[in-house]
Order: C-alpha cells, then structure tokens, then sequence
C-alpha cells in the first residue's frame, strides 16, 4: 500500500517532468534507427531560357559573372550562373502529366572544375491532396544520388524537417533536366 | 507484490504514451494542440528604388533575367527579378515610427502568371528589447495571408523554429510595400 | 518494500531511456544550460574575382544594383552585391593548407549604412573524415564575432541544427578574406 504511493508519487513526478516535452536539457542526441514519419516522391522539370524558347520555358538565368550572359549558361561549369524557376511538379517523370505543385525558387553554380550547385526552393502546393509548402536548402553535385535538407515547411507540412534524395532522371543539353525527388521527413507535427 | 503490478501498469502505459515521440527513436511525430511558445507581430518597410529615389530607397533590383534591367520590374510579374533589401521593422504599420529592427535579406520573383516570390531574409534585432536574428524563408503569393518558415535564430532566438504569417498591409504601385509579419515559434531554447 | 525497489528501478531505467529526449505536445521549451552536442572548427578562405585573377579567384559578383557592375564592389557599403563562392576549407587558417572541404553558396551585402551581409550556403565534405553537408543561413555583420544557424544538414551531419560563429580572421582589401567558423550543433541525430 505505502509502495503503492510511492509509486503513484514517482511516476507523477515523472510525468510533471516530462510535461511540455522534452528537453529538460538543451541538447539533443539521437539513437536507434532512422525512421522517416512521411515518404513521398516526386519529379520536376526545368526548361531553361535560351533566348529562343521564351514560351515554353519555365527558368531564366538572372545573374552571371562578369565573363557571362543571361542567354546562355557561362563556361567553367556555369559557375556564378543564378537561375530562378518555377517548374511543374509531376506524380511521374512526364513532362506532360498534370502538374501536382509547383518548384519555385534558385540554383546556382558553384564550381569552376565540375558541376555543383546550391539550390534554395519551395514545394508549392494548392490542391485537395496537400496545400501547403516544403522548404528546400541544399548542394546539388554530379553525384548519382544526393541529399539536401528539408529546412521547414507550412500548411500540410508544417514544422517538416527531413532530407531530400535529388536523382537526375533525365538531362537534355543545357535546356531541359528533370529531378526525381524522395522527400524522407523525419519530424512531422 | 499487487503494488508492483500497479506500477507496472503505470510504467507501461506511461512508456505507451510516450512511444512515437521522441528520441529513443530517430522520429519524431507530434499529436496534440499546436501551441505557440512565442508570438511577436512586427511590420516591415521596403521602398524599391526605381531610379530616382535612390535617397530613400531600402531594396534595389541586383538581378533580372535577359528581358530586363535593373531600375524596372520586368514583365511577366517580375519573373526573374532579384531584389535585395534592408528594410525597417516597426511596431506598428507607420513607416516613420522607430525602426526596432532591420528585414535583410532578398526576394525574387518566380511566376510568370502571376505574383508569387521566395525568400529569404533576416530580422536582425540590437536594442534593449531584443538582441539576435531570426531567419525566414520560403514562398510569399498573392493570397491575403501566407505561411512561411522560422528556418533558424541566434541571441534571444537561439534556435528558433516555427511559422511566420505574412499579410501585405499596404502597396503603392512597384515603389512601396509594407507587410505584417505575425511570428508564431514553436520551438523555443 | 521490494515491490518499492523494483518501482524505483523501473522508473529510473525510464528515466534513462527517456533522458535528452522529447516531445509529448507540439511544442518545445526547453529550460537548462545549452550543451552542444558537436563542436567543430574550420577556417574558409574567400578571394574575389576582380578582374584580373581569374586563375586564383574563388568566388565572383554575378549581381549588382543599376548603379554597380561585376568586376568591383559597389558604393554604399557593396550594397545589392551577389557573390557567389566556392571556397576552400582548411583546419587551420593557411590558405595554403590540404582543403578538407568546400564552403559553397553565396552571399549578399544587404546594407547601405555600413557592412553587413545575407549568408546561405553549404560546407561540403567528401573526405574520410567527414562525408556529408552542413547548411547555414544567416547574417553577416561587422561585429567582433557574430552567430548564424546551421539549418540543416545531410551524411555524417544529418538533420543537424545548431549555431555558428564566425570570426573575420584575416582581410585583404576588397579581394580576400578568411573567416573562422565555430559550429556549435545543438541537435545531433
């Protein structure tokens, strides 16, 4: 009986302790498996500008180094090209299927002797299956696959955080490239 | 001995009501109300130069894409403009109230269409009141109100994770815009 | 009474197993002192395109308000400037010292009063010893040393958040700098 309250007295106090989370220290270490709480995957698709192709193009370069110009991609890798987009986002990898969402935001390249680039954009979403957006912060490279981070996130993703896997599914010349893209968000609210 | 049954129970439910939540698992997937720990409004200020007002302009057009310059927004709802600022934070909608801080940061326009923008920025806080920054991005569009992210904080921000809501206050022509930011943090440090 | 100690051994083993952890609401304030949970320090070396170095160069203007151009700085505190960079990283502040990485991105002077600047960018490495990405956004200022965050991260930094300060170390008129950066994580996964 008296262990009983001792009991019931400790665990209260450990729920009080633990009450509004967490922390408790300003710090956090993580073990065990890494489990993603939301999976999804997605394509876009980028046609750049190249004076010729201002209909269908849904990127444009709008800034250059000194040695450039914002008609065509600046040699050594491009780098210091800045692009703005905002691309179709697809379910599959046809250019033509309806667009789910919209890429919108910048890459540019950074790296004279291959390619690399940063990429800062948003997943825009505006439909009955989500509505909200992903932020997206990362280095792009010629690596088949690579990650860049999930930053944040509103509406159906509020508060996301996570990693998302770039594959290269497709390039044609220096005009059109699509991006498969595994979105693992690994804090969900 | 039926004591400890008892406390096992309760250590056993405790442990089942905690699961799914943090750490112990690489995942962390919250259930609950979404409760603020910090609110804050704040109005910033952004006057564009334009080629003549380079007196009291905050922002100024660095990036354009082939089809524009830099002292007039291009067609196309500005696609392709880049625009960096260091814009005034006030307390309340007067432009000409003390500044308590400074918006810093880009824009750039990203839709052909019609309006939309990414962001990202900084407030940057030096006064008795607060001390730090706090760093935002993601997308701005025309609807009344617009989520964007709280990515990051330094000073009395350290950590800072949460949601901004952006209500465009006042527009005269492409010179002057005013916005409502309505911080909510949910993360706090 | 054994029942009591079995109790107290149950409760303290979930303690344990709790301990550093986590989020029962959705929300977080977390209370007692800030323990990073990895530090690291490296120093980055910054040296401009002017015009005349493109062998050694290792960032470039590739933006500029109407009344600035490529090749130099801008008036007013290089207000609007957009440099990209990518730069070496070394363990010690010799730029002539075995990289371990690369510091890639771009930033913006963003202020027309005095010096200040709009960082985003990547370290990344490739290496035996690190392999992965750490993302930082933040501002940039004149003060002695100042914070910014660290959003994101991929590979050996995965989902890090935390802060880093940055300490100019060396400049050299408007064509090199070297800054230190001391990265303080404060979630580690």
């Amino acid at each position: 009986m008296g262990a009983t309250r001792v009991i019931e007295t400790l665990v209260l106090s450990l729920l009080l302790f633990l009450s509004g989370s967490s922390a408790t220290q300003r710090q956090k270490t993580r073990a065990g498996p890494r489990l993603p709480c939301k999976q999804m995957v997605f394509y876009f698709h980028d046609i750049l500008y190249n004076g010729e192709n201002a209909k269908n193009a849904t990127s444009a370069i709008v800034g250059a180094p000194a040695w450039g110009n914002r008609t065509i991609l600046a040699g050594q890798n491009h780098f210091g090209n800045v692009v703005v987009f905002d691309d179709p986002i697809t379910l599959d990898n046809n250019l033509h299927s309806i667009p789910v969402g919209r890429a919108q935001g910048f890459y540019l390249y950074d790296r004279k002797d291959y390619f690399t680039a940063w990429l800062g954009f948003s997943f825009f979403f505006n439909s009955t299956q989500y509505r909200g957006t992903i932020i997206f912060a990362g280095a792009d490279t010629l690596n088949k696959t690579r990650d860049i981070s999930v930053i944040g996130g509103t509406g159906d993703f509020f508060m996301a955080r996570g990693i998302a896997t770039l594959t290269t599914d497709a390039v044609e010349g220096d005009v059109y490239f699509r991006l498969q893209v595994y979105i693992k968000l690994f804090e969900c609210w």
